[in-house]
């Protein structure tokens, strides 16, 4: 049964209780919505390469709600409740940070930069503080504190992973979901969609700003970053 | 000399390195700069007000940069570097956060929310959060949990001052700057173009909101604040 339809995903409920399936679209959409296109086979790329990263997190002992790769377009995950909030972190500038603040980018980040967004379209996902999200009931200080670590420690293993194959982790989003017992674990998806992948020579963008910028054929970048993926 | 010309003060050197003085302007704008307006006796209302707290603050062992009231409409201050970050407190919902979030206004929150803003009019004041601020080298993260003490400090004491004349400080904006030792101190002003005022029985607003959303006579507003300060 299908229980939520996102912008890129779908996802079904299945005959065990604790088990949901990811379904990856073709759809892509851009600026809170207002760039769209079918981009045939780019959800199947997507599910491949969330599958590899999600096994490669899941080695360095993070907790994910991946539980296997079933087909082309299907991942079968355990069933956790989406928190209502997007993190972000930047490692170099780029997207919306540089446009907000009007600063260059391509800059290097001393440190990396973690943000986090109230998950919700019809305000444009606003940027939040941790006082924000804890007057909002979002979630409570120890749940932001525990956002920031995994995240930062995911982006270490992200940023040293891609760099294996020649590639610059920019900037990256993840949501994370509450599963049955309550813990807060990785969820939805890791990919270009919601990566920003450079190469390392040429700066070339092997990521959705292809689409939202009209930078080149976006599944021919997708498929860049599977192969060098398979060949590492 | 005139040094540096805002919206609605000018900032003067004097023959004393270390003073500078504040003229008060009758100018309001809103809304970045969109909606003007001059109105006649602001700068006044708004000097004597800000005398007033900054006196207050003072006897509470809160360092400011006001020495004494000069006229009508001149404050003499300490010379300071302002730092480029605007600080907010909210204490009830109201204003750009209840744009932002879609959020209704007038909810008492339980504790306060702490805002940095980076100071800049060619980009709207953007939000920013503790990582952004250091990475566009705005501040350090001691200068950073500097702001934050000292301004949730500053809001138990106005908030309490307020009450006494029946008055809810729903949110409030400051600026600090760095004295001739490097020391950070609260300047600007404080006045109720930079705080929300609004009387506890009957939720009238006696703030810029008068001026930003039409609700009535500014002057007469600002008159029953200073009128409620001085016979409290």
């Amino acid at each position: 049964m299908l229980l939520y339809e996102g912008k890129a995903k779908q996802v079904y409920s299945t005959e065990k209780e604790n088990e949901y399936i990811v379904y990856f679209k073709d759809d892509a959409t851009a600026f809170n919505g207002e760039k769209k296109a079918q981009i045939s086979s780019k959800g199947i790329l997507n599910n491949k390469i969330s599958t590899i990263m999600f096994e490669m997190l899941h080695e360095k002992q993070i907790k994910t709600h991946f539980i296997k790769s079933l087909s082309e377009r299907k991942m079968l995950v355990k069933k956790v409740e989406i928190l209502p909030l997007e993190v972000i972190v930047r490692n170099i500038t780029a997207g919306s940070f540089c446009k907000r603040v009007g600063i260059e980018e391509g800059i290097v980040l001393d440190e990396p930069i973690f943000e986090i967004c109230y998950k919700n379209d019809d305000y444009g996902d606003p940027m939040l503080n941790d006082d924000h999200a804890v007057a909002m009931k979002l979630a409570n200080r120890d749940e932001l504190q525990f956002l920031r670590n995994e995240t930062l420690k995911i982006n270490d293993l992200m940023k040293e992973f891609f760099l294996k194959m020649n590639l610059k982790l920019v900037d990256f989003k993840l949501e994370f979901g509450k599963d049955s017992k309550g813990n807060i674990i990785l969820a939805d998806e890791i990919s270009p969609d919601t990566c920003r992948l450079w190469d390392v020579d040429t700066n070339e963008k092997l990521d959705k700003d292809r689409f939202r910028r009209n930078l080149g054929d976006l599944v021919a970048g997708y498929e860049e970053v599977l192969a060098r993926m398979n060949n590492k």
